[in-house]
């Protein structure tokens, strides 16, 4: 039995430079706009043709020469969106028109309706109005040619409305990694399942499942590995076959039964077994053919919190998204702190904004077994070693994992 | 041609309390864990069970009687994880226990693997242990019956690991609403096929899917309606049976061809035609057979800002969602700024965290034909009338679209 790690402790700098290494993006897919959501952009999007492509109504009314003196002008006919007339603007005429409409011929500018009367044909102009007015002229939001949307943009809502704008029917996105996601332990059940002596519900899978998706890759789940070296073979052949990454929680402590790594080492090349960090120190990382292993630590929130500082950078790398990284923001501890002295911590908490600071707060008991300390977290704090406590007041940064909320 | 509409301007509160009078939360229905992420619980949830189930090692290393002066102890056996020995320690004796297995009748603590040396089945034991140590007490992490989550709980990684924990297969939650989307105009075209004279790219149904996606509704694409009673009549005939919520852009301004506003007042009830705000003021709420219609602009930004104070809430209050609305918090403009002294006027923004403090900067011209103010907006301005511009350094409320970036 080994009574001490063979793996040397790295830092969580140089254990994700190794990672990003070993993850650079894969190839990019067209997929149709109502399939590009959340994706990332892998080419720069240049517009077709002007938008709006023809001098168009801003406005219901009437499309008129501004400089005609006439205040009583006759109509000629309608121009109304999406349909174009034969009709063209002359001095002592006007035509009607709808908003989003092009200007016919001839006029050059729109007068709002409710500036005028209309009766029997004619129009009564109760104003005057500049050239241009009411009129978007020929490419006023976007120039032929224009670079509307730069590759590397993840496409939400906007983005995919200006690509529809500029016509594109499909969209050059980075393709997604796909995550064989396994847990391993022999005592690890199903949830539904009834529980015998000495076991406990399998949680890794199901949360990691969750943050993949999140992070925008495709988790496949494939199941519980017992503590044998031929399950743990048969998940690696199996997983190797379809997926970009594999995940596994537990079986890389120092135990007897923790047989993942020297497998590993075995079949690929194990880059690091342990980070100096707390929860979260036993993380490894391995290639196997080519493709990342992500070796996670079994209690659930080592698990969650390996992930968001190793996981899910790769696989936000791997889409080609230059914010792979959360963002830091300085926030101030609402309440004194235990911490640990010797590696960086990262303890769960809640901040909230609330005089134009972030205020704070611990979810409770970190445990790593506790779950409940992520829950309701939106934020982990990053304490650094050197000292064990922190005062209320202090300041430290924190990586925001959804947006803080207001009190 | 009416000159003046017939709707008069009612306040944002004014119509958002009217919206969601109309939208209460939806019933609730059991889906798998996988199925899970991002739904929101429908009833609160208590352990079954404490977790741990049975005391359990914290670290690999030797179940031991802390108080045993015993310094050279017999090996007993050894309980991992998921497998139980019939094993009891006695005084002299101890048992090699793996991380998560359980604490065998005896013992009252767990020596880590570091402290100890083993040999020929005997441990020599090279230091001295607190009672408890190392152990995870039964219900250290939950107590049986203790209320985990609660109802309102939007379920991410860490829930959802959390309810696997104590056994949930599957769990209760509100539904998601159906939407229908239909975008109505005879100027309209699909994204990929050549535009005639006057007809632009229909930009609306993909930016509201995305919409609809994000505040976790289940879009349906319906396709462009031309301008003709017996379209929207189709539309609305075909939505009703499959939707909880109809989602209608363009047709609602003053022009001739707006058909949709006469066609909800002679079949349902139109609660409100125009509200003061800008861009959206045409943005008008109706309902049919009981189900809500959202009728948006045509312009792409005043749909999606329309879409983002009304019906965004509107889907997250049917959701069950008590955070229905985005957070709210003061940001300082980093520049002049020019708006409606009138009306309630949302500018699209980028707000960035520096040096304590939210910085805003727009997103340029802000034209509601414009999607390009929306792209990188990761805040929208909420400019009170009263004044037409604001100096740099100014306070004004933000809400946030996305969680603010740093520098």
């Amino acid at each position: 039995m080994p009574v001490s790690s063979p793996y040397p402790l790295v830092t969580i700098a140089y254990a994700l430079e190794t990672i990003l290494a070993h993850c650079p993006p894969l190839g990019s897919e067209r997929v149709p706009l109502t399939a590009a959501l959340n994706r990332v952009l892998a080419e720069d999007i240049l517009a077709p043709m002007p938008m709006p492509p023809f001098p168009a109504a801003a406005k219901d009314g009437y499309a008129v020469i501004a400089a005609d003196p006439t205040r009583r002008r006759r109509l000629i006919g309608e121009q109304t969106a999406g349909r174009v007339a034969a009709l063209r603007v002359e001095p002592g005429t006007v035509v009607r028109i709808t908003t989003g409409a092009a200007i016919p011929p001839g006029a050059d500018a729109v007068l709002m309706v409710e500036h005028t009367t209309e009766r029997d044909g004619w129009v009564e102009i109760e104003t005057t109005v500049a050239p241009g007015a009411d009129i978007r002229p020929v490419g006023q939001d976007i120039a032929a040619g224009e670079r509307v949307l730069s590759r590397g943009t993840v496409l939400g809502p906007a983005e995919i409305g200006l690509l529809a704008a500029v016509g594109q029917a499909t969209v050059p996105v980075y393709r997604r990694p796909r995550v064989a996601i396994l847990s391993t332990g022999d005592e690890l059940r199903e949830p539904g399942e009834p529980l015998g002596p000495g076991q406990i519900y399998d949680a890794n899978r199901f949360s990691l499942a969750a943050a993949v998706t999140l992070a925008g890759g495709v988790p496949s789940l494939f199941g519980i590995a017992a503590d044998t070296p031929e399950a743990l073979e048969a998940f690696l052949e199996n997983a190797l076959a379809n997926h970009e990454v594999l995940l596994t929680s537990g079986g890389v402590s120092m135990g007897q039964l923790d047989l993942l790594k020297p497998m590993l080492e075995r079949r690929g090349t194990v880059h690091f077994g342990r980070v100096i960090m707390k929860p979260g120190k036993p993380v490894t990382f391995a290639t196997l053919e080519g493709r990342p292993v992500f070796a996670l630590p079994g209690f659930p929130v080592s698990a969650l919190v390996a992930f968001e500082l190793f996981v899910r950078p790769a696989l936000r790398h791997m889409q080609g998204d230059h914010a792979w990284q959360r963002p830091r923001v300085p926030v101030t501890l609402a309440h004194d702190l235990r911490h640990d002295p010797e590696r960086v911590e990262y303890q769960r908490a809640r901040v909230v904004l609330e005089g134009g600071r972030f205020i704070a707060t611990t979810t409770g008991p970190q445990g790593s077994g506790r779950l409940l300390s992520l829950v309701g977290a939106n934020a982990l704090l990053e304490l650094q070693p050197g000292s064990d406590r922190l005062p209320a007041g202090a300041t430290v940064t924190a990586l925001l994992l959804q947006p803080p909320t207001t009190t």
